[in-house]
């Protein structure tokens, strides 16, 4: 016997189709949740509290695992498990930054994930000055040999984070870029649209061959003071140097003290739980978070607030009649410092066909749009579920749903479906990365909200029996 | 010939009484200054830009008074002047703090001036939970020898900064309450009203005959981790301590590592300027801020905007005919750690008599309120200055006056009139003593109101020949 959900005047139609038989009740529906949900704080609470920073390859993720696995079983899930994988680990040591012309004074500084070390001894060198990402790039290399490079971009905020491709550029690849120049070492102003001297960490990449350099991210003051500095400088000729010609600015120098080790590969974990589903020959449905967090913070927003949400939405389907689909969930390890996670779950479980995809990795904030990516014969279960997320104030969006990090690999691999329930990420950008992840800054009414609209997803496409994944094209 | 600068029909009589002659143009009133005061915020920027953190008694200090001197003479000031003194200088060294259990956690931490060294490795112990610095002292020394202190009493925020005071003791005083009840160190909760994990810094100090012990202020994210640490703990019985009796619970370990050292006797010094006044039997009037900031930020709040605020201010008076009175700059030195530069200014000035003294040390944030403290024979000049600074939407207080730090010596010992211009300290708690005290912090839309208002105080007071200072009660 099947029961479709769909909206209610073809329920009702399907029932009357059955032969007399009484379907069980129908899944709580959001509207029945209690209205005060505290398991997905308490997740977040739990985790920033009993483990706090849990960077990946660390014996911190080890004890998040630990932590994780003792939580979902707890919590009653199924078939929950620790699945192991080895990574390259990079972590931070010292990290100290000065200005030493024209006018010394520190700076809040914080070394980007697979910087090199300066040495024990600090570096110095002379600041070369670009306003933007794409002003480095188009430098002639003789500009950059030998010298600091700053790039001063900064992130504006948006409600849908949307700057952070472009100005994390800086980040991403500025450093390959100016160590493929010559470069000694570079200074990003922090990818952050905050005013604090918590300087914003994160991943960046070098290309195979080019050796890497020492890389850090200064805060947004101490950034904005480097500015003022640079521009006293050009004002100040450098003695001897003034001429016909005109003269040469005082250089603007800087040390750097940056630490950071590598470790080689270490384990880190994915962890899984599953809702069982009644039908086991429908493909499940993944739902993600990332476990680990990079070091500076506790990993509240980023991404323990993540794991609160999904894992009390599937808890709260859980307590109803068992779903069709098996929900899955998977605490991904080591997704900031390069998706190894989401990655490993894409190749241990490349063989088993999956459904839909979905992920929560962008804060607490409420959930303000709904994006999909069904396909055409689900146009139905797609207007039911906007429609239920309607009165959460949750608009529908334009374009296709793209999914998370950790769910990307499985997407990729097997074309699957997508819901994305977007957050609010107006805020998320002062927070990212830095020391001020950390469990005050979760608002626990808006957390509720997202629980809600992802109960509320959950228990539409989790009972929908119809096809969901769209496949790969050839 | 005398002007007074009286309420307008006041005025109007006594120019008539005088024998015909063309009174000189009265001083520019608020109403007539540049709408777009930009000084104030050029001292601020160029002191925060230019010197940055200048602690007292370090050479940073002495750049900062090489820059005043340079700064107030570029201006026009008259009798510019450094006069130096000789303080006791504590500078920090390495400060670092974590949770060892129940939960390894780190700790974002800051010594507090005068801290004694954990020295180079780490210290160990057991927390000892106080809510308030009220419980520490009446706990029994029994229950602290030994033990870590930690004294958790959050600070409110007030437009008044009246919580200072009170929660404030924590810090000025939490140390050696501890330390005679045999604690081996204590950790405070940030005397601050944010939620970033920058901690606050501030003075302590131990009586003579107390032996300084290891003394440090955590983040208010971090204390909140530490107090749900705690509660956990509590939680937790002490493994082999169950008994009929009930059970121990698990202890709270805290790792401290503080390196600070005492650096003994070194030179600070106030900068002093004048508006000289016409009539030198007049008494002149003193507004002051403090030059001197803590090391961990820029002092942009704390104090360079007052520096700016009384110094455009005064600048404003003298592009008018001169004053009556002198107007004494006062830009003191070492203020922070013990208002060395107030007690140097006392000392140095106390046979000269003085009239009136004001002082900007509270921000940069928009002025609320004006308290007066004036004889009775000046309450014409009292409500002319209410009058005058009531469109700017400051209101008259029912308090008297209580003056600024680095101006309480010389109140005291002759017991000066005072005009506090109350700024609204809303958010001066969330940036006090800690790294985000930078420029970026101050509003120059804000901080022009300040001008204006000082500037009409300014030209009202030091226009004014009637007797001002009350003089001390023998």
């Amino acid at each position: 016997m099947k029961i479709y959900i769909v909206p209610v005047a073809t329920a009702l139609l399907a029932i009357s189709q059955q032969s007399g038989a009484i379907p069980p009740p129908p899944p709580p529906t959001a509207a029945q949740l209690p209205v005060k949900d505290t398991l997905a704080f308490e997740i977040t609470e739990g985790l920033t509290t009993e483990v706090g920073p849990r960077q990946a390859g660390t014996e911190a993720e080890q004890r998040a695992r630990d932590w994780a696995v003792n939580k979902l079983k707890s919590l009653g899930f199924a078939n929950v498990r620790e699945e192991k994988f080895d990574m390259p680990t990079w972590v931070r040591g010292e990290e100290k930054a000065w200005v030493v012309s024209p006018f010394p004074t520190p700076m809040a500084i914080t070394a980007l994930g697979n910087s090199a070390s300066t040495g024990d001894k600090p570096l110095e060198g002379e600041i070369v000055y670009f306003p933007t990402y794409d002003a480095l790039v188009d430098a002639p290399a003789q500009m950059v040999a030998g010298k600091i490079v700053f790039i001063d971009h900064q992130m504006k905020a948006a409600q849908d984070g949307s700057g952070y491709g472009y100005f994390g550029r800086a980040r991403f690849t500025g450093p390959n870029v100016a160590a493929k120049k010559g470069a000694k070492a570079i200074i990003i102003r922090s990818i952050g649209t905050d005013n604090h001297r918590n300087p914003h960490t994160g991943n960046t990449n070098f290309e195979a061959g080019v050796a890497p350099i020492p890389s850090g991210a200064i805060s947004n003051p101490d950034a904005d003071n480097l500015v003022r500095q640079v521009k006293r400088a050009w004002a100040i000729p450098l003695p001897g140097s003034q001429s016909e010609l005109g003269y040469r600015p005082t250089p603007v120098i800087v040390r750097l003290l940056l630490t950071p080790n590598n470790l080689g590969q270490q384990k880190s974990g994915n962890i899984i739980a599953e809702v069982p589903g009644s039908n086991a020959s429908l493909p499940p449905v993944v739902i993600a978070c990332h476990l680990d967090s990079w070091d500076l913070g506790t990993g509240a927003i980023d991404d323990a607030s993540g794991c609160g949400i999904i894992t009390a939405a599937a808890s709260y389907l859980k307590k109803g009649p068992p779903p069709k689909r098996t929900v899955r969930l998977l605490w991904a390890g080591a997704e900031e410092v390069g998706i190894w996670g989401g990655k490993a779950y894409g190749e241990a479980y490349k063989a088993q066909p999956h459904a839909l995809a979905m992920e929560s990795d962008f804060g607490a904030d409420r959930v303000w749009r709904v994006d999909f990516k069904l396909p055409e014969s689900a146009k139905p279960l797609e207007d039911k579920i906007a429609a239920a997320l309607a009165p959460l104030g949750i608009t529908r969006g334009k374009d296709p749903a793209t999914g998370g990090a950790d769910v990307g690999a499985i997407i990729a691999a097997q074309g699957l479906a997508i819901v994305d329930l977007q957050q609010d990420g107006t805020r998320y950008f002062d927070l990212h990365h830095t020391p001020d992840d950390t469990l005050d800054k979760v608002d626990p009414e808006q957390m509720r909200q997202n629980v809600i609209a992802w109960t509320t997803v959950l228990e539409n496409v989790a009972n929908y029996e119809g096809e969901l994944a769209l496949g790969v094209k050839p």
